[in-house]
């Protein structure tokens, strides 16, 4: 007999409460939530988004849902869509690192949307993101780990994200276990996404079409929009489709340990995962610099941050955010890699690109995936050495509370002034305790509040 | 030198006129607007509709668009997804047969939301509707004919309904080919649906989905949210994900005959097409009845139909709709094959199920796939015979423009009445001659044209 997978993971979703949660995953969903906020205010007023809310208005609708950074207000769909795209655009969210699935956004999106228009309480919030977050991440172990068979051509945050989206948001509807299964179900459905998406403004459009096609699913569910018991498990399902030869069996095996919650690493930098770790070894070496010049750069890098991030001349923001040398000529120039490190004026520098051109990457097979070594020789000679053993961010080196707060702050202060973004900062991390999630925040990050449209 | 298919595709959009189109093409488009009207005005009363509209009011938000058959408005992707759900719901809209696509649906609701809230004129329209249709239908052919290696549990109107949609309100807006190819990948960014929704209302919300997922794309585009410009051909691209091997030269090889448009059918009988040669038969032999009982009915049909419909026992309308059993037992038994006979006093009624019980069927390889023989034995020992050896509907017998005028009025008269039924039907088929289509249609098929919400 099958693994009736669809239903015991809408049992699992519908018996979640945050009393129940660890500890350790209580406090994880604050983090992963302000990590998520401070990302959305960041991305706010970049052109993608801004080109987003221009077709959001486009679309003849409205709502009485925030945009995070903007004075439109949409519907609940709308709102999800455009609160993960800020969210993805910098690529600064979250990223569950076996996998490459930065499974925030959508979840928080729709989840949020949602408690904008319906009173949810914070720890009802912070269950909901860690269900829905821990949900997808083992569907994306699922599809992708042996024995299954996946293609590296699907985008995996599109792929399993609807279902994140829809299992947290339908959690707080408080959608039974046979409208919680059709909700599953109608997610798997919108299940979708291409990598070739990257390299554009689309590569951050797929989270954001989850984060719709989640929500979508819940609220045709909740009104009794039917759908197969067996959507994920049955022939011509979600895994058959999309992970053939997958063992079930996995997604449930200790699921109240929320393990895939804990295997959720914060970026430090706003760029490729695989690229942290030259970045740390390059900012070691400008600490060093004293104001001299780097004439050539030898980096030995993981093979992998090789295949994916060996662009040593980038043409644009979208080709810059995975090229390693571009990261590791701006943080020596700069001594930082931050936002504006992956801005337009930085990538199309001439001496940024100067300094692309003298920096010579190789792949060691030796490497841990977040290990680098860089060795930079000087004008006057000297030879400077850095050794990353494990980025910053890792799971070796998670980001500190202080370090989530630093960076919150140096994407919210921008949009909201330092007062008001360090207001905001204690609510989300006080998540748990709020007793209405929109009442208490929406507030704070959209400028023009009380207005109905931009 | 691989070919260009996004761009070569988006320029053949850009260049598209309704002046150009063959004559045959510039009616079929009337024809297939007419079957998608008569069905969305068919379907919206039925539970997954009403369901999907109480959904659509609990995004919070609303708009100008109509949503057919209903008092409700709502923004333009909200009137999309509603308006290709009621045409898809009842198993009624068109079938290009090669494919089993489902086109009209995607793209007709779409190009109508927005010419609802822009002037369009009527052959604009037309020529928007069938560019879309014929670019979905090419894709398809695309994906699923040999060489291409496509796996039967895609839903294959949910994986190229969103590139004919974009493709065909992205020409109604007037994109450039720049834009129009971003608007090409973002849809194919979002191609999705899996055949397991088969057999729930889900199995009707796939082509609704595209529409929605087709109208953003353009939506997106049309404000400058960028993709790849090889999202199609490219790596990890559309074809390479759902239909690897395939030749694209095909696709645009004599695309101005409009040949699968020419290859798109209209249903006369509201269930699974392989079911159609079934109902003929059975329909010949009521017709022979006078007032008799069928004691035994033998059928031999073509694998196919055996393949994906031989349900003796249907559980739910679901899955009485691809039930030859059903449709052959409520023809005999009513000599008709209508939505009444689809419904549920229809499907569950003792009389009905004992004649279902009474159908012998097999397989009979020598059979074309429209094909079918009957042998009835009655009461009196009697002996009927039936034979078909091409279906109505089928290509070798489209449905007189007489029979699609009195399928349309079949469905309009009970929402809208004889005369309105009337009017809407003239101004369908004139479709080309309207100077503005939103103007023209929408105020007769909404109850409550002016106001703004249900």
């Amino acid at each position: 007999m099958a693994l009736a997978l669809t239903r015991e993971l809408a049992a699992l979703a519908v018996a979640s409460r945050f009393e129940t949660l660890p500890t350790a995953i209580q406090q994880e969903a604050a983090r992963a939530f302000l990590n998520w906020v401070g990302c959305a205010l960041g991305g706010a007023q970049e052109p993608a988004v801004l080109a987003a809310v221009a077709a959001d208005a486009a679309q003849g609708g409205g709502g009485p849902a925030t945009v995070i950074g903007h004075a439109r207000r949409s519907d609940l769909p709308g709102a999800a869509f455009l609160n993960c795209l800020s969210s993805a655009i910098l690529a600064f969210d979250d990223t569950h690192l076996a996998t490459v699935t930065h499974p925030t956004g959508p979840v928080a999106a729709t989840l949020l949307a949602y408690a904008e228009l319906h009173p949810v309480s914070g720890a009802d919030f912070a269950n909901a993101l860690a269900l829905g977050i821990e949900i997808q991440c083992r569907l994306s172990n699922l599809l992708m780990l042996p024995p299954a068979r996946y293609s590296l051509g699907w985008y995996i945050t599109g792929v399993t994200g609807p279902i994140g989206a829809a299992a947290a948001v339908g959690k707080v509807m408080g959608l039974d276990e046979a409208h919680m299964t059709w909700a599953l179900g109608l997610a798997a459905a919108q299940a979708s996404g291409l990598r070739s998406t990257h390299g554009s403004m689309a590569g951050a459009v797929v989270p954001a079409f989850a984060a719709r096609s989640g929500l979508s699913a819940a609220l045709l569910a909740a009104q009794g929009f039917t759908c197969t018991p067996t959507s994920l498990e049955g022939g011509s399902g979600f895994v058959e489709m999309f992970g053939p030869g997958a063992d079930l069996s996995q997604v449930l095996e200790g699921f109240g340990g929320y393990s895939e919650m804990r295997a959720n690493a914060y970026k430090p930098y706003p760029c490729g995962i695989v690229v942290h770790p030259v970045i740390d070894a390059c900012l070691d070496i400008a600490s060093q610099l004293q104001g001299r010049q780097v004439e050539r750069l030898s980096l030995r890098v993981p093979p992998l941050t090789m295949e994916l991030s060996n662009r040593p001349e980038p043409r644009d923001i979208f080709e810059a955010v995975v090229s390693l040398q571009h990261w590791a000529a701006a943080s020596l120039l700069r001594g930082r890699a931050g936002v504006a490190e992956g801005a337009p004026d930085c990538v199309h520098a001439p001496e940024v690109a100067a300094m692309r051109a003298r920096i010579h990457a190789e792949a060691d097979a030796s490497l841990a995936r977040d290990a680098t070594l860089a060795e930079a020789r000087l004008g006057d000679g000297t030879v400077l050495f850095a050794r990353v053993d494990h980025a910053r961010g890792s799971l070796s080196r998670p980001l500190t509370d202080t370090e989530l707060d630093a960076k919150f702050v140096r994407q919210a202060c921008g949009p909201l002034g330092e007062t008001a973004s360090g207001h905001l900062r204690g609510l989300c991390r006080g998540l748990a305790d709020l007793p209405d999630v929109g009442r208490a925040l929406a507030p704070l990050w959209s400028p023009a509040p009380a207005r109905a449209a931009s």
